[in-house]
């Protein structure tokens, strides 16, 4: 792993590293942010960040604002990027497929097959890799995300009972087989059957039974109502139902004026942060 | 004066406006953020952030991590970019002159003194111009700044006492005269007459007698110790020892660790707004 920079902020050190991904077969950049003083017996707590549609590890580490938070909180804060990317990596003129749109799965279809994999990215080798810069407590460890990245954080904490503690989500696309951003990426990395498509659908799985963990399952979602993606891409009605029949807890917060940017991430980032520490410990 | 973009943040709002200035006679772009509530009776305490080398207001913005503060403290918070800019704005190959670096001042010589007249614009321009989007209270405003913009920060304040009530900055360049950032700008804008660039020296402003207004003198100033430019081109050192000198009462913060980025700015701006909202009451 090579460090491309390491700089103190908020009493913490903001890393960002590189490293070949075996699950990917290129390098792949990622953000570590570590808090002040020794890492705890058991190794810190952490919290992925899962970014949106186009965006690097850099979108969040320059504009997220979580690094008080996260200082005061004791909290790793862990941010990879979007998929693989380079000159090398297929790619799509199209802002929902290719580089910066794996919709973190593991893509079946060509010329998506070889390298989308970033299911297996973020739940394997990620804490592997951040393992090798700090000690990570595997039992406390949460998962958020940001649009793109917050189905990727509902999704894959949905597919992956246990491996997360505490899952919450910033204005993510909550039903990605009805909108357009998601039922194009998913025909594209997984083919015409929909029956895969929807073992994605973080409203498909809690009506299917999947559940983030063996607790009580709950989840915070944040959402800004003068978001322009609101209604066509997001639709957080729709997990609001599936929960609701499927009997999960959703705290569902609607922010009267906010929109789909960072300056409404970085109003809440902080406070998803306190909430995932008080379930993580 | 033409709305850019209105995005709520930490609830209040982000403004980003562009006008055209009569000061330097190109359009010029800024950040206003405007704290939640109504404005107070007599209009808004705001403080004017200057940015350092290179930013348009987009840096500080994006990256700054002041609005959870300023909308608790109830601080409008400017931010305008360090120069013109353009195709028709004289350039040159050199980080310190230029687009992008203007040092906070108004040029005398080819080909700047056409445009580069930014003591003129920050001073009066700026307020006139936040003052058609909201109310602003003249007898209660800041100034701080980064880098460069922490060299205007002081300077400015020390050229217009009664200007602004409290005056800040964050690795400011101390002593322009005696660095090349410094003294590479000075000659380009000013001539090789280095009596006209000690005017715009904040050392040997306050060695002459220069205080920010007829309040006690109060300046704080915020340093990261693994800044690199620390020692060739900042010199707070030098400020200290004027300080000491004069009897300005300087409070300056050494922080180990930290470099010149925007990950310290984030870090200690929070804190500078909330000592100017002790100050502007």
């Amino acid at each position: 792993m090579d460090t491309l920079s390491v700089q103190r902020s908020h009493g913490g050190t903001q890393h960002v590293v590189g490293h070949a991904s075996r699950a990917t077969g290129t390098p792949m950049t990622l953000g570590v942010f570590v808090p002040p003083g020794d890492a705890p017996a058991g190794g810190w707590p952490a919290v992925t960040f899962l970014s949106g549609l186009t965006c690097t590890h850099a979108n969040v580490v320059e504009k997220g604002e979580y690094r008080a938070a996260a200082a005061e909180l004791g909290l790793v804060v862990i941010a990879p990027d979007t998929s693989p990317r380079g000159p090398d990596v297929p790619d799509r003129d199209d802002i929902a497929i290719g580089q910066g749109a794996s919709f973190y799965l593991d893509a079946t279809r060509k010329p998506w097959a070889a390298m989308f994999h970033v299911e297996q990215y973020v739940v394997d080798e990620l804490p592997e890799m951040v393992g090798e810069l700090v000690p990570l407590d595997p039992a406390r460890q949460g998962v958020t995300g940001h649009s793109m990245g917050g189905h990727g954080a509902l999704t894959l904490a949905l597919r992956h009972p246990g491996r997360w503690r505490s899952v919450s989500a910033i204005a993510p696309i909550c039903a990605p087989t009805e909108c357009s951003w998601g039922r194009n990426a998913f025909a594209a990395y997984l083919g015409d059957d929909e029956a895969q498509w929807a073992r994605h659908d973080a409203c498909r799985l809690i009506a299917g039974g999947a559940r983030p963990s063996e607790l009580p399952a709950e989840l915070l979602v944040e959402q800004g109502e003068a978001d322009p993606f609101l209604h066509d891409q997001l639709k957080p009605d729709r997990l609001e139902a599936a929960c609701a029949a499927a009997g999960v807890a959703l705290t569902l917060n609607r922010h009267a004026g906010y929109d789909h940017s960072y300056f409404f991430v970085s109003t809440v980032l902080g406070g998803h942060l306190r909430w995932h520490a008080e379930r993580l410990g």
